[in-house]
This record gives C-alpha cells, structure tokens and sequence, in this order.
C-alpha cells in the first residue's frame, strides 16, 4: 500500500522565532512517525516580508514588481532553511527547495502570478529517500528563471497546489487561530469555531475580510475537490475542514459574519445620465488594474447620476489618479472619496432555499441605528457598507441576530 | 567598434544601508554614462551574513551544509534587488540575478564551493538591451540545482569568474578602504597604499591575513590575467592594481608587512622518531578536512621529538579531536595547544633576487626584543610566528626596518 502523504502549510506566525520552529519541527516529526509522507510549506518569518518592503519602499514608492519579488522571496527561503536544520536536529532527514527548484512554475505577473504547472519529479524523489520535504510558500519562478509572488497569503495557495499536484491525502493548514470562527473572536466573544464549511462560504468569507485563508487557495482547493483543514500550529485540537457542499450544511442558515475595514468608497458625481457611460468609467478603471467591489448609481432626477463604488483602501492613491482622468473623459461633475467606511457580510449556503436572510440582517442593523450605505448581494451573501466606526458593532449585532454564538 | 564591459564588485560594508545602496548606485550609472557596459556583483548588506549564522547556531552547532547554503545565500538576494531598484530609481534600467539564475555552476563543496562554469548568456542578453547587470555574489549552484556559496569572500571570487567569462576590460573590486597599504593602517600611522603589486604579491599577502581581497580571487585573476582595480566604495581615487609581475617591481625588496592572529599553535610531544611517522600524521589531519600552515619538528635527542604546525584558530576545537587520535595512533607522549600566537609577514617579488631579507627580518625583531617562535619561508615570503601580545609592535618594526612608509 502506498503510504499516505500529507501536505502542511505553516503561516508566519508559526515560525516568527527559533522556538516556534522547533516546535513546528515536532509536529511535522509526529507526522513522519505516524507512516506519513510530509511535504511542509512554509512563510516566511513574522512580519520579515513587510520589514523587506519598508527596505523597498525607503528606496522607491513605485519599485520594479520583478525586484520586489526577488526581494520578499527570500523570506521563505530563510524559513524553510531554518526549518529543515530544526528536523535535522531532532533526527529526520530533510531537505528544503525554492519554488524555482521545486518546479512551481508561474505567469510573469509579479507580485500577484498564478501557478500554471508544477512539477513534482523532484519532491517525490527525495520523499522516496525517507525525507521530510520543505518548500519555500508564496513564490514560483517563470519560464524565464525569472522568481515571482503569489501575493498576500500565497503560501495557502502553495500548498493546496503542491496537494494537487503530488495527490496528497490530507491538506493542512496551520495558522495562530485553531480554525475557521464564525465571527472574528477578538470583535465577537462568544463567536463558535466551525466544524465544517463548504468552499463556496470559506470563498465569499475569505474574500470579505477572514483573514484565515487566501481566498485564491479556497478557490483552488474547490476545483480539485481537495479537503482542507485549517487548524492552530501550536495545539492538537481538530480544526475546521473545508469541503464541498453537503446537505447537512443547508439547514444552516447563516454560517459566519465577516468585517472588512480595508476598503474606501469613490463617487463620482454629476455623471452624465447618457446610454453606456457607466461601461466606459468602469472599462477604463479596469485597464488599470484597479478592482473594484461594490457599485451603486444613484438614480437620476436632474440628468445626471452619481456612481459610487469601493475599492481596497490601499489602492485609493493610485485609483484617483486614474478616476481623475476618468471624470474628465466623461465629462462628469467631480469625484469625493471617504475612507471611513467597513463592510459587514453575512455568508451561508443556506441562504439558497431560505429567504429573510436580508430583511432580518437590515433589522437587526436598524434597530442598532446602523445606518446602511450601501448594499451588494450574492447567491449566498449580503454584505453592507456602514460607517467604519460602526462595524464592529455591527458585527455583534449580526452574529446575534443569526444566533452564531456558543450555545 | 564592442562596449567596453566592467565587472564592479561591492562588498558588504559598500552596501550597509539604503543611504550607501543609493551611492553605489549613482557610481554604477556615472560609468554606464561613460559608455562602459557594467556588471556589478553584490555582497550581502553589512551584517547580514554573520545575521543569519547566527540563527542557524541558535538551531544547531552543526547544521546542514546544504541548508546553510540556502540560509545565507538570501543576503545577497536582498542586496542585489534593492541595488536594482536603486538603479530604476535614479532612471536608468537595471536587472538583478541570484548565481542560479545566471549559470554559475559550482562543485557540490557546500560552504566552500569552487565555480566550475558560467553560462553567461543571460548577461549578454541583458548587456545587448541596454540595462545594468547586477549578479548576487558569494553564491553558485550545482548541477542539481542546489545553492552553494564560495566561502567567506567569496563575492571577489564571483567578480573575477565573471570577469573571466564575459571577458571583460577591467575588474574593480570596491571596498571600505580605497586601496592594497604596505601594512594595515590601523596598526601602522604611515602606511602607504600601493600603486600596483603583483598577483603572487597579493595572493601571498590576502592568504596571510590582509583581508582585502579573497585570496582564491588573486588565484583566479593571476590564472587567466585579469588585471583587478582594489579601490574605495565612496571615493574617486585611483586605488591599487593587481597585474602581472613587471620588472620595476623587482627593485621592491619588500611590498607589505601582514598580521594574522588566526591561528593557534598546536604541538604533539614525544612523537617515536621513527621514518615516515610525520607523513602518518599530517595525512591523518589531512583527511579530517583541517588545514595545516606552518609546521616545525625539532631535532630529537631521546629518540623523540616534538611536532609544532598551527591552524586557523577557529577550526581548533575540531582539530584537536582529530589530533587526538592522532596521537594515540602514533603513540605520541601527549599534546599542548596555544592560542596567545600571532604570524607576521613580509612579502616581496624581489625577495627572488636579493639576499639578505631574513637577516634583516629577525634583526628589526630581535632589536625590539620580540621573541621568533616559528619560521617558515616561501620564494616571495618569509614567515615569522610571535606572541600574540607583541604582534602588532612587530609589524610597526619591521615597516620601518624595510623603510616602507610614506615619505
């Protein structure tokens, strides 16, 4: 029988000091001990990626997306070298590997490239030899040699993609929390640990501010029907699996309440009330690469509409420079920003053959006086724009009116 | 009628700080507009190095040579990006390259690799487009793909090979002194940097402790002619030329006065004096990886005698597990050690030519009443070991006795 071969994902946080790798080093050992095969991903340690970024951005506030990724890949390199002398120390073999050495190929889009291919003839190799194997998260290299990143929290998506890759049994996926919450405990007390999510729900909370999971490695997982477990580094407490959808998962109505304080709101005023136009605002937008959430048009009285829409906070700066340009093209009156707004959001697969679910969410918040700002909805999601100072309570108000907490 | 192409290495010191990285850049870009193609080669930023050893011994005393590779070889991964965006940043196109990405082939010697092919075709390419090349230093890779380092300098020894393999017009290594002194000029006031010295003068010199240069970079350079440019990171002087041995340098009796207070004296007493028993033991040491330099058998009356050899004081506590085998296996009557040793030197081409040089050596140490402990002599060399205490007052006596200050 061939063995069974697990993949681990250990997050920055796990590794910040010697003494947490050492501690990781154990755990992957347990492992090895158990009869598996195990392939560690790991980030880099602590908060060393941002620490090479303020270095980056001391020297440039538009730096070359090929240099910073040449700069912040070393971050896992540092990590995975130092976690394989912790299990050499303990005893096991092992050995570690780059994304370049290891065959993560990626597009050239540096700072955020998508893996295409990976090749795992040398992993399996050295797994063969009895060793533990550790792989550098977050980065790949092009067809060129030349490194890349996968962007924020890439090394989830390393590690669902090397369990893809090598058909690993079990995907696990170590963080500082012991799993997916149904509200974020530090805003909500008693907010209960989740024993099962459907992709499509860990998806829409990853995208709307759980900071648990890259929402790209959730989006891959689900495509190859690979079950994750998201669990606490330094606890033996089981996690939160996430899987697909099972019908015991439809009788829930509501699964999480999600906050996401990191976006900014744009309108545009005195939109010329004219066929197409809000296509051309958005087509332009769009060529530069700004993402943008959640859209509302005022309706028009006088000839002319506002637009309104959010995007990531940090992408304000270089978004206004193109809204500008935007505003004149189209001959619009002028254009405001507010950063002071947070997004709450209720997600649950259940809210597919159930109805309510928005009218007793727009309760709740209104007997709170929360005023709503704005509103988008999916198949299985509501979110709301409230004022930022607001969300947290929010929050409490929505995980009560859903009755998420501990029972 | 072909670019003119200089390679330009930067050793740590020449890179510390955001501050320093934006002066050598500036530098950089003064040549490209001179119409030189230029190639610069990295060191990690100041510190880092000894940084990250001292993680990995945190770990483990003895960690994976292999995982020590891939530990350290990020510093000048971070090095060579933020010099690029230095470059970007002042307006010019740059593009950085760890050893992999770059074809620098090596043996599988971790920690001490030796470069073995460069595959320079990605330089050339990049050249032929304009931009800057910068090349992480220190660092190769094998055949399979593992990252290896040169050994501690080993940065000059990457500038050289590439030199070498892209045929450049000029090698200029840049450090925090502007040149090759007659003496170190913290120990002697009147030291004077030296317009030209030969390769053999050199490499004589960075072996016996003037830390200037790699020695195994002098090797190299020598080997295939390429003349080297020592000079200062943050000055426009003209520094020293390393070159091929010219008649005027004959005339030099002596061309500089080293100190090396690396090494500790080792002694095997009452070894049985019997044919080939010295061969025994030094082939023993030999094989455990120790290097030997200097080695003295006194004369025996008993029918034993002592053996004296140093070694560089940080491999001592190695050695003398392995001597004490040694000295079993020979049946010697036990061992001493002492670390209180320094070794000071003088160099010179026309020692070949003139007699007389050793006389005068012990005299200027005789006068100041230092006391000689060990000799050895070489074709260009002469050798002397004192007490570790009265080192520097040697070198300051024997910079005058061979007249070497400025005038």
């Amino acid at each position: 029988m061939a063995k069974k071969l697990v993949v681990q994902k250990y997050g920055g946080t796990s590794v910040e000091n010697i003494e947490k790798i050492m501690i990781v080093a154990k755990k992957i050992i347990s492992y090895k001990k158990k009869g598996y095969d195990v392939v560690a991903v790991v980030s880099a340690l602590g908060d060393t990626t941002d620490e090479l970024l303020g270095l980056a951005s001391r020297i440039s506030k538009v730096p070359s997306e090929r240099e910073l990724d040449m700069l912040i890949s070393t971050g896992e390199q540092v990590s995975m070298a130092l976690l394989a002398m912790a299990v050499h120390k303990l005893g096991k073999e092992a050995i570690s590997f780059t994304g370049a050495q290891v065959g993560i190929i990626t597009d050239t889009s540096h700072t955020k490239a998508r893996i295409i291919a990976i090749n795992a003839r040398r992993i399996h190799e050295e797994l063969k030899k009895g060793k533990i194997v550790i792989v550098a998260g977050f980065q790949g290299v092009t067809l060129a040699q030349d490194i890349t990143t996968l962007g924020r929290g890439g090394s989830d998506t390393t590690a669902v993609a090397l369990a893809k890759a090598l058909k690993a049994d079990v995907c696990e996926i170590y963080t500082d929390v012991d799993g997916v919450y149904t509200a974020n405990p530090r805003i909500v007390k008693n907010a209960r640990k989740l024993d099962r999510i459907s992709y499509e729900e860990m998806l829409e909370m990853a995208s709307l501010g759980a900071q648990v999971l890259q929402a790209r490695s959730v989006e891959l997982a689900g495509k190859f029907n690979i079950p994750l477990h998201v669990r606490g580094s330094f606890s033996e407490k089981q996690g939160t699996f996430i899987t697909k959808e099972v019908n015991a998962m439809e009788d829930v109505l509501v699964s999480g309440v999600t906050l996401n304080k990191n976006e900014a709101k744009v309108t545009i005023c005195d939109v010329p009330d004219k066929p197409g136009i809000a296509g051309r605002i958005f087509s332009q937008i769009a060529k530069n690469n700004i993402n943008i959430d959640m859209i509302i048009q005022n309706v028009s009285r006088t000839g002319s509409t506002d637009v309104s829409f959010t995007v990531i906070a940090s992408d304000l700066e270089r978004a206004l420079k193109t809204i500008r340009k935007v505003v004149k093209n189209v001959k619009a009156g002028g254009l405001t920003f507010d950063r002071g707004i947070a997004k709450v959001s209720v997600v649950g697969i259940g809210m597919r053959s159930h109805s309510g679910v928005a009218a007793r969410m727009f309760k709740a918040l209104a007997k709170k006086k929360i005023n709503i700002e704005m509103i988008s909805t999916s198949e299985i999601k509501i979110s709301c724009v409230v004022r930022k100072k607001r969300g947290e309570e929010a929050v409490r108000a929505l995980h009560k009116a859903f009755a998420l907490g501990r029972k």
